[in-house]
């Protein structure tokens, strides 16, 4: 067992009440990783209170337990213990992140790269393909049982950060751990369903429009797509609409850069997705966002598309013309 | 061991010279598990002969070993031994069936729902993901290596028949074999990266073209898309350019069934998908063709598109109104 997890486990067998948070805008991975170690600790007796600062988007409420999590923050001092799970950095907590670092121990696992240190004992490893993975692998380091359920939100977790064991954050544990939860009773196709197969007939047509802004650059190695709040307005749909269209891009052959530039009203936000080696969380940072190797983002809170867009392109480019290895 | 498998492994053991067949048309499971069992008969000292009608599809040749295809039938006596994978019933065997089923004992390992016997040995399990997992499992019986080109055609296989271990046909034995498979040495990413991200700029034009075409029925639960000549003529692409378009009006969330009607020179194609228990490989079976239960397909020797596509949409809302069990 690795030292990391060695700590850890003494520290939440022991703790009595113990508060998990995820990060701001939960993903699946974050939200199934939180309430799947919501499950283990309760199965083992523990008082359990998962935070985040936002309820569950509607998309993730199909996770066994979302309607679980608290946006209120009670007295820290109840807390023997406090866990953040698939946090970046301390930011990533939101408004409270200072209140939640009052618990101790404070226990860190994430998979990040880039990460930046914070909390009192910390599990980090960029080799996992998901907080879901090191979640799974907590449980069954402590011996604890995982139920239909805490499988169930665990699949979730990995299916949705591997992008459906298609990113090169998948390992041959990665889809043997897959294999255990789906001896738990768990329908890939029904989960893969709610994730992947979410698409309503105006989210088809908001694809077709965002879809006819593609750009590509250099030999089609830089790919670009937008959408505009014009096109929100013209389908009927949203934001969240939007999710993974990135990957149509990104799933040009000769395409090794990727990027998805959103106007909101209060801001822009950019998604950015790279193949091989190409690390586009170094590109996020420059711009106060971050990510992993191949998936990143950041968001700017300025209305001019037309600078960010320049802006972006330089750095991009600057990207591609940088030796990899 | 189940029964066939027991009988199917003397029969190889004790063969010098084998032909491997699979189906016209081969796709990657086709394909991904005949160049595996070459691999793994020739390991064990026999004589193969890998045969098809047609030479692999070039976006199927990035299979370690796909030019060793053979397109001609030799003299079939020189054979111990003949297989056929991932074949539903003879028919797809192509033009030399009779000669190939001349070859005895024939073996047939298939996955196909509806499967027709012939051959002399048969191992037939509708429960299995893919020809590839089936191979793995051959494989295993038998204490015969797999080594990185047989793993990596292998995991392009399954991968490819479970649409990346999303399918019902997913099993907690799918994703362990998988993930034995990259203990081998195989990359998810890159193999993914062949088989689902091939797009090019042209492709993904007529993406949005056949996506403006969708038609829905139903209350939203029956989706047709359709490709014309004329839209490959505008794009600069080919009927290969539309493999997985059939995906998208799939992955409407109220979509049941969804049909992808192919407009060609000589015939009319059509792809169907249904999710959970509506069988459109009954529907495919109407019309002469066949498949799975949620994957199926037909194709007509005739240009009437608007005939064929009211005759299929009666049936189809035949299919959808009849109570699934």
């Amino acid at each position: 067992m690795n030292q990391a997890l060695s700590e850890i486990i003494p520290v939440l067998r022991e703790a009595g009440n113990v508060l998990i948070a995820t990060h701001v805008f939960p993903d699946a991975d974050a939200l199934g990783a939180q309430l799947a170690l919501g499950n283990i600790l309760r199965s083992m007796g523990k008082g359990v209170y998962l935070y985040c600062e936002e309820p569950a988007h509607y998309i993730l409420e199909f996770l066994p337990g979302s309607d679980r999590l608290n946006i209120g923050l009670p007295e820290v001092d109840q807390f023997d213990c406090g866990v953040a799970l698939d946090c970046g950095d301390d930011m990533r907590l939101g408004k409270v992140k200072d209140d939640l670092l009052n618990i101790h121990p404070f226990v860190v696992i994430d998979h990040h790269t880039g990460h930046k240190n914070f909390g009192d004992i910390r599990w980090v490893d960029a080799g996992k393909s998901s907080t879901g993975e090191m979640v799974y692998e907590l449980a069954q380091a402590m011996g604890a049982d995982i139920d239909y359920d805490t499988a169930y939100c665990l699949y979730s977790a990995i299916v949705s950060d591997t992008g459906s064991f298609k990113y090169a954050s998948t390992t041959a544990d990665t889809l043997r751990i897959a294999g255990d939860l789906i001896a738990k009773g768990v329908k890939p196709a029904e989960i893969s369903g709610k994730i992947f197969d979410n698409f309503t007939r105006n989210r088809l047509q908001l694809l077709q429009e965002v879809l006819a802004t593609l750009a590509l650059y250099e030999d089609e190695q830089l790919a670009v797509i937008t959408v505009s709040r014009e096109m929100y307005e013209k389908t009927g749909t949203t934001a969240a609409d939007t999710e993974l269209f990135i990957n149509y891009p990104r799933s040009l052959e000769r395409v090794k850069v990727a990027a998805f530039i959103k106007e909101a009203k209060e801001y822009i936000g950019v998604s950015l997705r790279s193949k091989g080696l190409y690390d586009v969380s170094q590109v996020a940072r420059m711009f106060g966002g971050g990510g992993h190797r191949n998936a990143a983002g950041f968001k700017l809170r300025e209305k001019d598309l037309a600078g960010v867009q320049k802006e972006l392109l330089t750095e991009l480019h600057a990207l591609l013309l940088t030796p990899q290895n």
